[in-house]
């Protein structure tokens, strides 16, 4: 049903506010991995802009997109071409007024294989995407395609056990998490370790939790922010990485660097880590009701 | 209603196959301790023994005790003449044919506070607690107390995300985890390293994922497998720590030594992190439903 082995390609960019350049960077970073011989290549989030969610701007709704749209289609051809299943992340127009923020999946042969609209989402000072993007309503399913169900979940999913376990429950055979993160320039150097120290350990959990690979691939470099707090802005952390169902880090990207990274995984791993650790089989099914409470007050 | 901060004490301790002098040893580190002015004492996990499980015995069920009982009347002299609280964990027999794993905390009055008993149950190579151990059925309560409300999981729950949020659902101010895990002697290095890093990953994550604090208190040393396997046995990897609410250890005990580790935790922190990174805010409960679900096949 699935392959044994696959090729992964991770693709680790900074943008400009020039979308036609950050498009052209992408193509070029697809087609080196497709040289390599990657079968499943994974882009950041949100890719073809800036991370315009620094600020509330209503002129940034111009820039999404429908899909099928522009992206689908100019991406397709290039998995087609390269013969890739491609990890797009996309700022979706549903309708004037509900916008998403989407994962899409196209398979090797140009199609659409599924999408993942994010679910939960952010709003903190210079990550105010709750002003963009409605929360998903298509909930946690795995994707099907030609090597496997991927289990798509976007930036803050990335803090949420649950996400995390319901794409396990759902098949997936590997959680791959497109993201865009970063320190503020004002933070401390400490303040900005113990943050990517967090954000690395609770990816790696989800992989331990779940014996699943986790990939996690993050934008890089600073952008300024457009609103009227000129003197700070998010410098994006990248690391992006890949860990074993043990959490064990197989590959990492810089923090301060462009970087495509190529990582072979094989599933046989999962297989035997799943026998030796055997989590799934003891959850306590009759005892978890209240994980759909608020809070319990 | 709770203490801002609090100053704990972790007893790592290593035993024998004579009870009456494992229970010396805890004494005598409780009163270190509480010499030091910890206010909340932590013991491992079923420390008045061997961990026994490495081998289905039916013999060993003679040293399962009633609670109250026993140890609850020892240790609950004991804390009220130090006036601390203590957690306890013990081989708990509630009637001929149903024993629990139970955590059992004794307030600084010397009286019982609550018990938890140990929810998700392991049975592993050299780990057979399913034969000992009726699974817990008191649920995943918080166990209220003089200077917090206490989150109290044992050993094998702490590789579940599901229990630690369910603590934090229900108003923990930090997790414990009374332990019992170690290596086969017969590993290779690398996969001890592995393992263990796995096993402090996996708890630095439920402090991020729920902003608590967490604490884990692992027994030490190595104890012969009394079965037919005698070429084996558990080395119990100790590592005992504290994490704080952005997952950062900020004390560690050693992995090989007997040790007390004392230190002061300020619940402010939690406070803050719960602020900045306010997870819990963002939760998709209407979506979390086949969370309930053992697999969606």
């Amino acid at each position: 049903m699935r392959s044994t082995k696959i090729r992964l390609g991770l693709v680790q960019q900074s943008n400009t506010d020039n979308i036609r350049l950050n498009v052209d960077k992408l193509v070029a970073n697809i087609e080196w991995c497709a040289s390599k011989e990657a079968q499943l290549i994974v882009l950041p989030e949100l890719h073809n802009s800036l991370y315009f969610c620094q600020t509330e701007n209503i002129k940034n709704f111009d820039i999404s997109e429908s899909i099928p749209g522009y992206s689908t289609k100019l991406f397709g051809n290039l998995a087609k071409k390269f013969g890739v299943i491609l990890i797009l992340s996309l700022f979706e127009k549903r309708t004037f007024g509900i916008y998403h923020n989407t994962a899409v999946v196209i398979e090797k042969n140009g199609s659409i294989a599924g999408k993942y609209r994010k679910m939960h989402i952010p709003d903190d000072p210079s990550y105010y995407e709750k002003f963009y993007f409605t929360p998903g309503d298509l909930g946690f399913q795995v994707i099907r395609t030609s090597i496997g169900n991927l289990g798509i979940l976007l930036c803050w999913d990335q803090w949420y056990p649950e996400a995390a376990r319901l794409m396990a429950l759902a098949g997936a055979d590997i959680l791959i998490y497109p993201t865009a993160i970063g320190h503020f320039v004002s933070d401390t150097n400490e303040e900005k370790k113990k943050q990517k120290n967090a954000w690395i350990i609770s990816q790696q959990a989800h992989a331990i939790h779940n014996g699943l690979f986790v990939t996690a691939v993050n934008r890089v470099g600073y952008e300024v922010d457009h609103s009227n707090r000129y003197d700070d802005g998010i410098l994006f952390w990248g690391s992006s990485f890949i860990c074993d169902p043990q959490g064990e880090i197989i590959d990492k990207a810089s923090d301060i660097r462009e970087e495509n990274i190529i990582v072979d995984i094989n599933f046989n791993k999962q297989k035997k880590i799943r026998c030796t650790w055997p989590f799934l089989r003891d959850r306590r099914i009759d005892a978890y009701q209240n994980l759909i409470c608020r809070f319990i007050d």
